[in-house]
């Protein structure tokens, strides 16, 4: 059996447990995993790097023509580590905004021009921009316990990962801005009735499942995916970028305000009621 | 309890009753009311002028961020009162279409336009343009007696409202088709599905439950829900322009050419016999 | 009763068995038939070109406002004939691809640019470029045993009938890359919940229920219908031209390349054996 476990850098990892992100190659199936399960998979500046990197290694991989993203633990991804924020008091606000809408951008670009089949195997709640770079990926398989939830306006901040251009094609209008303005949580089977989900499966089996779907995949000829998703992601793509930059300017105009800090405040104050 | 009435100028109505569109301030929800139940809600011309004003007054009004528009009665709306069009008889029926095409142009504007959160209560049946404009809205709620339909081909006449746009971005050509050139009627649970209504409620709760999830909204940073809807907008506000424009030119050779008369008594007199 | 058969040159067909693609007009209703049924309907070289001058007859005649599409037999369409592949044999291999990548890129022109309202009537199985024209027709109606199946990385070509393009803005990326990179086929009422179809019938009376209803739609305004229709196509018309060119010029290499010969055998062998 072809178990790798490859880490960032394409060696062999010593202590699986240290990496946040991990790599793994399953039976020819590249599997990147979340890998932050005590913290619900929050992404960590470390995090946004790894998995960046992570996509690159896949991109130029010739071996790898369709690569995974799952979560390890009962969370996909708990969107943006609100920790990260904590160190804005650490640094001048404007140079940190800027530096987090960089990072951010950098981060979404790289699932924009991911060039190889990218599928989301969504296998709990995902918040954030664990939501919206999933209508980066090309298909998104769900657990039936994963939800999808984007309180952007809640944090005080705006729409990130292209979603202001991609949730309006994909689910409508009315159902992108319930999520986008009014925080509406989406659960794993509507998310598959609105298109942003192709298919749910019992929790129980689901990594299994899937994987198993996928691997059976891997002998299709590989030119024929790639350049078919190549013809699709080009339509829009010009698109895709200008919403990504648009979107990061916002982003670090909401962040230098100072306005998400309260509003965050008010966010964690009001869910630790709960 | 902070319940105001404001008329279209912005003062308090004396006799609410006279007014066929009228804006009350509900715990600091701005609302807008299609008031002309025992015609349906068809649009008279004083309501496209009162409408498109009122979504100008909360446009400016620094208070307001989300706007909600609703029906009073059984109906949300019957589209474009088809008596407006018995007035071409005393016209020059080419002046008479240029007017009611420019009138029918600057109000689809003012919601292409609008700057801030408008959501639509869908409190019955919507016809005509009282359709299309709904996916100009952001969030489109609906009664479960809610039903859309847009006879327009009935009626001898073409598309408005940007629907050869939105339409077949949320529900796809067919579906769309079937609605612009088949006079396909959808129910609110259709609706739903498709994706041009994001909500559907139980008729005896519809306004209290869409009002008090509204109002539990309205302490979100503005700024978050405005700037967000700006960028959704950006990516297809010039699209949406040119329809506009494409549209009336069409619906301007339409009523011109007297089509629309013909089709209309065909359309009254099947409609009397049922 | 107005029941016509006539040709793809307009007159009379004498023996309508010969014919694998047949006219007729129907109560005032156009309707073209895929009659190949012994192969399943699948598209030979002069079916194609039967198919597209059927097309350009329908919108030539002036009494022709609603054509509909569907197929002899239990299917609708399986695709392009393989057998068409045979014919590689005894040419150069690019000749043929050329040859074979202008026949498509022609055909799917016709429907892009088909200015009269156009319903398909899936009677079975739509696979391949038979299913992918779909979303190029105005409103699609199945029966209930019709299914969706675009085996194109199977087949080691690449996708056409500008699906890159159509396909994610009908039914969202995901469920259109898992039908076009992985080969997933929908049953009918999965492609009524995804949008790309309107309606399902039951199969017993299904060619009853839709030529019923599309002749009661005879009556309506001819040009409400055709400049409406005109409107919904001009905003995607650039585009859906450029991705017929460019997913053709793909296609070409593929077929160049000998990849599919490879796939192809390697599909049919999987399939002989099941």
């Amino acid at each position: 059996m072809n178990n790798d476990r490859v880490n960032s850098a394409g060696q062999h990892a010593v202590n699986k447990d240290v990496r946040e992100i991990t790599v793994d190659v399953d039976n020819g199936l590249r599997v990147i995993t979340l890998n932050r399960p005590k913290k619900k998979n929050a992404l960590s500046t470390e995090m946004y790097d790894g998995l960046s990197q992570a996509l690159r290694e896949a991109a130029e991989d010739e071996n790898t023509v369709i690569t995974v993203l799952t979560g390890n633990g009962d969370y996909y991804s708990s969107g943006n580590d609100l920790k990260n924020a904590e160190k804005f008091l650490d640094f001048d606000l404007n140079e940190a905004a800027s530096k987090s809408s960089i990072r951010v951008r950098d981060f979404v670009s790289d699932f924009i021009e991911f060039p190889k089949i990218l599928v989301a195997a969504v296998n709990g709640p995902a918040i954030g921009i664990g939501v919206t770079t999933l209508a980066l990926c090309d298909v998104v398989y769900a657990s039936e316990k994963a939800t999808f939830y984007t309180p952007f306006s809640a944090l005080g901040i705006s729409a990130e990962g292209c979603s202001t251009y991609t949730f309006p094609r994909i689910m409508g209008v009315s159902k992108a801005s319930e999520m986008l303005y009014f925080n509406a949580k989406m659960t794993a089977h509507e998310a598959e009735r609105c298109g942003l989900v192709s298919k749910v499966f019992p929790d129980a089996t689901f990594k299994k499942e899937v994987f198993s779907h996928l691997q059976s995949l891997l002998n299709l000829p590989a030119k024929s995916l790639i350049y078919t998703k190549h013809l699709i992601r080009q339509w829009d793509i010009e698109a895709l970028r200008k919403a990504n930059e648009a979107e990061c300017e916002r982003l670090k105009e909401r962040w230098s305000s100072g306005d998400p800090m309260n509003a965050m405040v008010n966010f964690l104050s009001r869910r630790s009621k709960l």
